[in-house]
């Protein structure tokens, strides 16, 4: 059975981008690529290549479904008529376009190009392929006892997670493991064993198939491809790359008001993010989503930057969602309790910590409108760019920060 | 469904044993009495006595098969014919006789009176019954995910255990876990991860319904009550009282010869076992069972037992079987390795190593032929029967151990 079974079984934002594209900028030309930051695993000698060719050909045969459809309509939790019935009808036709994939050095180049309207649903889906097929490969090598003592692991794992949560019941988080799930099947059960041991803590779920299926709030914004491609299509002087940044939040805005208005702060770095949000927006959004770079540094500039707007940042929402454990988010809500509000977006630890290393796998825009894309970011190691895109994006954004940290997941 | 499915679920001791009674001693009055040696559980809050009624019930409907008696009929791993036809046609119309329960201070007295023949298969089935329904309450007040919970612990133990037999490949051992497992269940699961990951190690289970479903070797020879009813048999002078347990042995010999020569070395303490086996036996016999005290001490003295005898001890096979877990089996095994041959039966920390406290549940005989019976054993704590038959026999057959170590399980 392929893994995918529905076109729902992918982030959340992906829709709510999803309409801001299809209904401003749906014909952008981009490019997507993969990339595995998990250097010493070679993928290429462990993932059949046939078999993943299978699963991202199966993607392409499946439709949105009129009861699918329904459940994205009826969602009221944000506002009402979120999605609109023009992207409703654009998604039913919708076919995600078609993969470009070779093997090169012990890997899979991956590239998904066309339309940004269409191209933009690949990523959660091909990353879940992938990481679920290495997982896949790894579990078929042992005995089906040791596969037993994979899951129990996990299981074991879950419980010590859930041990920790229920000590503090001031946590609250969201699933945000579709991509690096170890499988379907796992992030299932997993958010099936949140939905019943911590309900009160558990705010939903970026996975919109799971959302539906467990009554759970699907929960996401918007990623950094918005600000990357906004550069593309804004390419001109240094000044209106520099203004692409907040045109993205202006559109957001417009689309969704505050119901949405959580801002990824971290594309050109917080600081360049924390110079170009005005004081005005500072009021109107609800908060701010941190992704890379210290959280704890980032919480205090947070503070500071919306003192300094003059706003109670007690209003005020952080989502963490750079490479969570529990030990993490015990830390990062004990120093802000009661002096900024704060979520947590747990992803790869939530769903794939079975005693396997996770994999590090991103699928990023890399062109957007015929240019190269950048993402610095608040640490190095998550930047994404060419060389000399890197450079040229760090001088036009006032970028200095130095931080280089090895990634976790 | 029921807990019991067959008759063969049931320790191969019974069958082996029972041949002797059937043959010898078949009308023999006796009375088994269940105990809980863990005080602080009070079963009868725990159990409903309704359904331990129904499942007892059950096992008095339940009858040998004709296929359950070929694969008896066709055991030819100790000796050809090892059961004869006569006593193969009485399993096969026999019903276990009526049991007495009733509830007292908390607890269940258990009582199975009867012939010696018959009521002889009641032991490790009832002891199974209380087990698994005293655990399946415990489960019943958990959550879905805590139960999974449980099992995934059962599995992860259950690695770490044969990660330590893989790492001591000179260890082997038997299951002899039926009366004090988790579940029916999990034993089952416990002997077919055991057969496929250490074949080499595990020399077969006491169960036999498992050692026909794996192809395993059933494993056991005879217990405690072979010495106990026989005091009752034998039960005139002092001297006769002490001529018991070497008939024991007599008559084991006689029935069996070599092929189940392992004696049960502990019934009234191995200082008499070691003055009673004569030099002869020591010769014929394969070896011992140790049950109870220090097990290096005892090996040590079946060791100089068996010089004394002018026997090589590397000839012969000590079997240990009381509160085993690996580190006690890795201590032992390095201890002896070269100097005398060992093996181990593994219980309770083989079948019910789940997270949950084990409990010490035994039936033991307490009356035969009109007389109280007595077990000393080389730890007191294992002692049973009435305090002025255990100060009259520990007389008769010049016990003067005062060892008294809580038991593990």
């Amino acid at each position: 059975m392929p893994i995918f079974q529905s076109l729902l079984d992918i982030d959340f934002y992906k829709f709510t981008m999803g309409q801001v594209v299809f209904k401003r900028y749906p014909d952008v030309p981009v490019k997507y690529t993969f990339t595995n930051r998990t250097r010493r695993v070679r993928l290429a000698e462990v993932i059949d290549e046939n078999e993943l060719r299978r699963e991202l050909d199966h993607v392409r045969t499946l439709r949105f479904r009129n009861e699918e459809l329904d459940y994205l309509r009826g969602i009221t939790a944000y506002k009402p008529n979120l999605f609109c019935e023009d992207y409703l009808q654009f998604l039913k036709g919708l076919q995600l376009p078609a993969y470009h994939l070779e093997q090169a050095d012990g890997s899979y180049n991956i590239e998904f190009s066309g339309a940004w309207a269409e191209a933009i649903y690949w990523e959660t889906i091909a990353l879940s392929i992938v990481n679920e097929l290495y997982y896949r490969a790894l579990m078929s090598r042992l005995s089906e006892f040791e596969r037993d003592v994979v899951y129990a692991t996990g299981k074991i794992r879950l419980a010590e997670k859930i041990k920790v949560l229920r000590s503090h019941p001031d946590i609250v988080f969201s699933d945000f493991g579709t991509r690096r799930r170890f499988s379907r099947e796992w992030q299932d059960y997993v958010i099936r064993v949140l939905a019943a041991e911590v309900p009160q803590q558990l705010l939903g779920t970026s996975n919109v198939a799971l959302a539906r299926q467990y009554g759970l709030l699907p929960i996401g914004t918007f990623a950094h491809e918005m600000f990357m491609v906004m550069s593309g299509i804004m390419h001109g002087s240094e000044e209106e790359i520099r203004a692409s940044h907040n045109k993205v939040l202006q559109d957001w805005w417009e689309e969704y008001g505050w119901s949405l208005s959580i801002a990824l702060s971290d594309n050109y770095g917080s600081d360049f993010f924390f110079r170009d949000m005005t004081p005005e927006q500072a009021r109107q959004w609800k908060g701010l989503r941190h992704d890379s770079g210290d959280p704890i540094e980032f919480g205090e500039k947070a503070i500071a930057f919306y003192r300094r707007c003059g706003v109670d940042p007690q209003e005020k929402l952080i989502v963490f969602s750079d490479g969570l454990d529990v030990e993490t988010m015990v830390k990062i809500a004990d120093h802000f309790a009661g002096r900024i509000k704060v979520a947590f977006g747990w992803g790869t630890n939530l769903t794939n910590d079975l005693g396997f290393d996770a994999l590090s796998l991103v699928i990023k825009v890399t062109e957007a409108n015929g240019h190269g894309t950048v993402k610095l970011g608040d640490n190095l190691a998550k930047a994404l760019g060419t060389p000399q895109d890197i450079e040229y994006f760090k001088r036009v954004f006032g970028y200095t920060r130095t931080t280089y940290q090895e990634l976790r997941y």
